[in-house]
């Protein structure tokens, strides 16, 4: 081994604590433990008939030396296609040239910095908002401004509030980092009208939104919003998508839509990251979409999820003690948990790993080191079942807190 | 649109010119011409009906779900302990602890990077590299030092000189970057001896060694040379594999093999880059290893690569004028062709276009910007016709420039 390896690596690496959600799994992850921790789509919600027979066909036609070669790394051209298609009927006025394949988002939130971050720059992101993506931010060097959401979503008032602050300062972001449907992890969605006004500023302001939406399609309840891309359709939007939530995260695909000079520089940005995504799990993708059994298939996920999103809610009005509050989802994975101003959801974390139940700490969602008395729970992975005997656990902790 | 777009992009997308690889290849993919400019499996080199076999047994069992997840970010356990138990066959003294699998080598080579390279490191390269190393390198603000390469790879002498002359001004590389088996794109394999003063002079200055290693096992003749890390076994070098020249690039499935605290760090670079490489297509390789139809399967692909080499050899024996040299690779899917001092394949390559055959100009993967003599031609996509019609018609488009 080198003498002194640690001083091999670079700054970024060096500054990097091991990831808070990786550490805590492993605790979370022992059999006897209920865990409400993961972000994981429920194995129930897998269409695993309908996908070996569209594997079984890619196989026995010409597709499969293609499926099995390198692709393009814009992706797979048909695929492409069936998104932009989908994303038309929704009021997008895109084309192809609008939309690349991604390792799944996540590797989206990885080429954004990549193209966009010097060490210093600053992004604007909600108050709480996604780990993995302020993780990859933070790994270029950006800087996160905190923006407090209320049950509408990021603050309209205060995101104004700070970009005047920064313009006072010579700054600017270099995007407003958005999660509008079912926010990953406080489960609020954005109205329109709410979008309007993140627009009005960013135009006002001349900076770019990006609008992350994994869990968009899971919409169990109320009506769709317009996706912020739709509302303002004049290239100040960069989407980004995935099939991790409505078909399956083990094929890790999504995508971005964005003006074509953005999507452009993201290709190049990719082809040093990973050439291409997998032409064989894209072809698998582009086949279901094409067979119509994926609307089909997403009722059948919404129904499920929101059976035990329902459970979960009532198990909440149930055992939790006076002074803890929820948000009520209208679809995705998650709701977010407050506890009372003085208690400490670190402290608890423990107690309630005692109590053989996990969840995540709200704070590793602020970027400001707030939210503390907070924590995420999921809904879709724990069976019916596991969801009323953890949240029943869940309320033995918080009680014992209780003054 | 905001105002400036162009302004928003960071100082690394902005530097970047549009991939050489990429453009160039856009121009040699009109159906009516012989390329050898891609670094293409031959699609008869798929196992298709052994991998519907096994994709069907994985749908049928219950590791369906499995890989339908999100899996780890150090990769499919089952995966990393066959390619461990195949590494330590061949010298290697490590564990699953010393494995991460990467979304094909390219991730390797932009995970090292993202955890080593502060901008304006250096990395030493040889002259040639692949290009892609080296672009993936150069996104993070590396410096490339190029080392001319003998007919046994990477100069021993040379690499030192530099080394000592980079020490008198305070300097060291981050690390030495190697291709030792059947080098892409020189085709040139590094004998032991060779392998042991590199080894020797990285000791002696405390430098990683970089070890890419994505043709090792696509030998033709000759006997293997110990892999670089099995010489050292001391933790000095990394090494790269990849399934994307034996299986399927596809898939995109390759690994890194490194001491602990470097795979750690590259886990962490790995969660931000996409959290996991597909479950689904490590599963199918995994399959694939455990049935031990792989070396068979390796024997068949390494016969058709032989062929097609031989092939292309005899045609340029027969072909070219007085003045061309290329090496005689033993293995891998290129050769290295050297024109006369006088000529320039940067202009050779639009007439070689009009005679209908392409090439890669081999001063892309010269990091100093030399080679301009030289080009880069793969024998391993074409049939074996096209490569001996190909060659044909390169010799014409090269004979018309001879003095």
């Amino acid at each position: 081994m080198v003498s002194d390896l640690d001083k091999v690596f670079n700054r970024q690496i060096s500054a990097q604590k091991k990831s808070a959600i990786r550490e805590v799994l492993k605790l979370t992850q022992r059999p006897e433990i209920i865990s409400f921790a993961g972000g994981l789509p429920s194995p129930e919600s897998f269409p695993v008939e309908h996908l070996r027979k569209i594997v079984c066909e890619i196989f026995d036609s010409e597709d499969a030396s293609l499926a099995l070669q390198y692709g393009t790394t814009e992706g797979d051209q048909r695929l492409r296609e069936l998104l932009v298609e989908r994303y038309r009927k929704q009021g997008l006025d895109i084309g192809t040239g609008n939309l690349i394949i991604t390792t799944a988002s996540q590797q989206a939130l990885d080429l954004l910095p990549k193209i966009f971050i010097d060490p210093g720059d600053k992004i604007i992101c909600g108050l709480p908002s996604y780990l993995g993506g302020i993780s990859a931010f933070g790994f270029y060097g950006a800087q996160m401004e905190g923006v407090k959401l209320d049950k509408y979503g990021m603050r309209s008032d205060l995101l104004e509030d700070k970009l005047k602050k920064m313009k006072a300062f010579g700054e600017k972001p270099k995007f407003i980092y958005t999660i509008p449907d079912f926010q990953n992890p406080a489960g609020i969605t954005m109205p329109e009208s709410r979008r309007q006004e993140i627009i009005d500023i960013a135009h006002k302001h001349d900076v770019l939104i990006v609008e992350d939406s994994p869990y968009r399609e899971l919409r169990f309840e109320g009506s769709a919003q317009k996706m912020i891309y739709a509302m303002d359709n004049t290239g100040h939007v960069i989407s980004l998508g995935t099939f991790s939530k409505i078909l399956a995260p083990g094929f890790r695909i999504g995508w971005v839509i964005a003006h074509e000079k953005i999507i452009d520089k993201l290709v190049t940005a990719k082809q040093t990251a990973d050439l291409c995504t997998s032409p064989f799990v894209q072809k698998i993708a582009a086949r279901y979409l094409e067979t119509g059994i994926f609307d089909n298939h997403l009722e059948k996920i919404k129904n499920l999820y929101r059976e035990k999103r329902d459970i979960m809610l009532t198990a909440l009005k149930e055992y939790m003690p006076d002074g803890v509050s929820w948000t009520e989802p209208d679809g995705g994975l998650f709701l977010f948990l407050t506890l009372p101003d003085y208690m400490d959801a670190g402290e608890l974390f423990m107690q309630a790993i005692e109590e053989k139940v996990a969840f995540v700490l709200g704070s590793v969602f602020h970027c400001d080191g707030s939210g503390r008395n907070t924590m995420r729970l999921n809904f879709s992975f724990a069976s019916k079942d596991m969801n009323v005997e953890g949240i029943k656990r869940l309320a033995n902790a918080i009680r014992k807190n209780i003054k």
